[in-house]
């Protein structure tokens, strides 16, 4: 009596994993999360009087008016000119994943994501029965070409993170962006840029999203709160073509009427404000110092097994292995013995990869955590190697 | 290139009224929504020191442990047992209909609900492609009578809302659901319970849930903090069946990753704490003597125009208007030239119903508002039966 679609419902490894990476004494490598210490903290007391008991009440589905300006302010300034009409208010930017995937999939449609890419937008677009096609896997190319070869004159959708990726770190350049904008306004899709870590740029600002450069294709772009303030508010937006957001904002009402109002009066104080600068003004020197630790690290105990790039920004390292190896078995090894937790490259690839491969955060833990914690990958992956 | 269920996203009418309806001066029998002064106000400060910066960072998909343990032990004492381990939080319970409607709905899938029933379930199931079928008709008969005449043998779920329903405001006794139980037993079908109503109890406490007596058949039971704290707080829950507990579950990581931690320690604390019950104990004697005077009214100015039952709980009076209108008409003129909201009654119903039907909430205006919006409704419907 279950719908179809729950047979395709992956499994909750990702899910166990995360689960284990909190367990009190193991180095987390895994998840996304920012460090402890640099999470912002709301002072309640300073909001305006009245604010909290003015939003108790159901509000706008479309969120918050005040929230939508300021949203709509910084992405202007950011290069993406929009007006608030066109922002929704999300619980975070997974939300957007779920209310894109409603817009646009249904069984059999053909949706062509970056190879690797976010995991759990793959997870979400396979419930809803899209046929995954990936791009980026010939590094020589320039993004047009790659993706180029990976459209289909059936594909209606296409998942993009030109800005420091998840997993990858790869970051587009403004021509590169360009070019990927040019070849996109020839085909009849939707162009979907999910941008949660523009702001995590630890040497220069990223150009502004590609989106931007787009003449024809409608689009929708997200943004998120919870790396630059706190998870825990659970708060994000995305700003969509006009042609598409009414469809959106209907959606998202039927997903759950409206985005909490505390945290939205919360993060439109901290724009309003000037907080949110302040405090990334506070972050970005610990990020990048860890950063350069993890840089250091790896070179140290893995620069003969491993190779990778410097992220620009964002949060991750990735690794391509330079030996094939069992990246689940050396998760598993590596939580249960070793007590650091990392993740595997496989569930990040749209489609099946050679390439074994895993994922570095390295937000979470301190410079010390890191050293060690990369040390004794490097020494589980050489046990495993030798077997 | 959007998917067809966009094309099924039903109108906007109904966010369109309730968005009149909060225009300063109008007077709202539309939404559903608590007397401003009988919002929960949190005490912010009461919380315990560092809950606030122990909820910034992820959470779990599941909840706040101590708010799920809270939500069992209460059902549990409502007469439904149930462990932690069955509790999902959700923003709110429009999350829960979003979530049973992808665990259990897909194009051409018969679902069977009360007709009327709650509006925004019907557009959630039809988004998913659901065939609808209606029973509730024949008011002379016995629930379980009535629904075994809608059953077919290919109904793979049931929405059910048995206690003071939205719209009609009808409980059924502890015998009938018993025997409803009973027959849904027999069946292959997911039963859904909705019950945000029951603790707005005004004469007798409701008999305990209809999943509780049910043997065999797969359930999910949800309820909402939005009618009894605050609706801006985006909080309700369910309890499942073990057999569909992990596919919710799965189904909530992949909608938002988890909800509101904030306004899950808030709520907690209102459990933990006995604010929920004193907080019950102030905002019923209000709401009732709402419903007496809505009741007083219209029997003052209705009594030859329609006819309705006394609701023994929940927000709403469903009439039944003796000779059939234009209901539509009837909501647009009275907003517009009385600046009255009501709710029409044909979104109600899953399947089209030859009686004409409104829907008032008592609980928003206060009794002088209720009786002089009641007398320009009486007027503004004796014109439109004139012409």
């Amino acid at each position: 009596m279950l719908a179809e679609r729950i047979n395709r419902l992956t499994s909750s490894l990702v899910r166990d994993i995360l689960a284990a990476a909190s367990s009190p004494g193991v180095t987390s490598f895994a998840g996304g999360l920012p460090a402890e210490h640099a999470l912002f903290v709301p002072d309640l007391a300073a909001l305006p009087a009245g604010a909290l008991a003015g939003a108790l009440q159901y509000g706008p589905s479309e969120g918050e008016p005040a929230l939508r300006e300021q949203v709509a302010a910084m992405l202007s300034a950011q290069g993406l000119p929009c007006t608030a009409g066109q922002v929704l208010i999300l619980n975070g930017s997974q939300q957007g994943i779920d209310l894109v995937a409603k817009l646009a999939i249904e069984p059999g449609r053909r949706v062509l994501v970056e190879s690797p890419t976010y995991l759990a937008a793959l997870q979400s677009f396979r419930l809803f029965g899209a046929e995954l096609d990936g791009w980026g896997s010939d590094e020589g190319m320039p993004p047009a070409g790659r993706l180029e070869k990976g459209l289909r004159t059936d594909t209606r959708l296409t998942y993009l993170n030109p800005t420091f990726q998840n997993p990858s770190g790869a970051c587009y350049s403004h021509s590169e962006r360009q070019a990927l904008a040019a070849e996109l306004d020839c085909h009849s899709l939707i162009v979907f840029e999910d941008d949660p870590y523009r702001d995590l740029a630890y040497d220069t600002p990223a150009p502004p999203p590609l989106v931007s450069h787009l003449q024809q294709a409608p689009w929708v772009y997200q943004g998120s709160f919870s790396k630059i303030l706190a998870p825990g508010l659970r708060l994000g937006y995305l700003v969509a073509h006009p042609a598409l957001f009414p469809h959106l904002l209907r959606l998202k009402q039927a997903a759950d009427l409206h985005s909490n109002r505390l945290s939205q009066i919360l993060v439109c104080d901290a724009l309003q404000t000037g907080k949110l600068p302040a405090h990334l003004a506070r972050i970005l020197p610990v990020y990048r110092a860890r950063r350069d630790a993890m840089a250091d690290s790896l070179q140290r105990h893995l620069g003969d097994l491993a190779r990778w790039q410097l992220p620009a920004g964002g949060l991750f390292f990735w690794l391509t292995l330079a030996e094939r190896c069992d990246t689940m078995a050396l998760m598993r090894d590596l939580l249960k013995e070793d007590r650091v937790a990392i993740m595997p490259g496989e569930p990040f690839f749209a489609v099946p990869d050679a390439r074994s491969c895993i994922r570095l955060n390295f937000s979470h833990a301190d410079a010390g955590q890191i050293d060690a914690g990369v040390a004794r990958l490097a020494g589980r992956l050489r046990t495993l190697l030798c077997h």
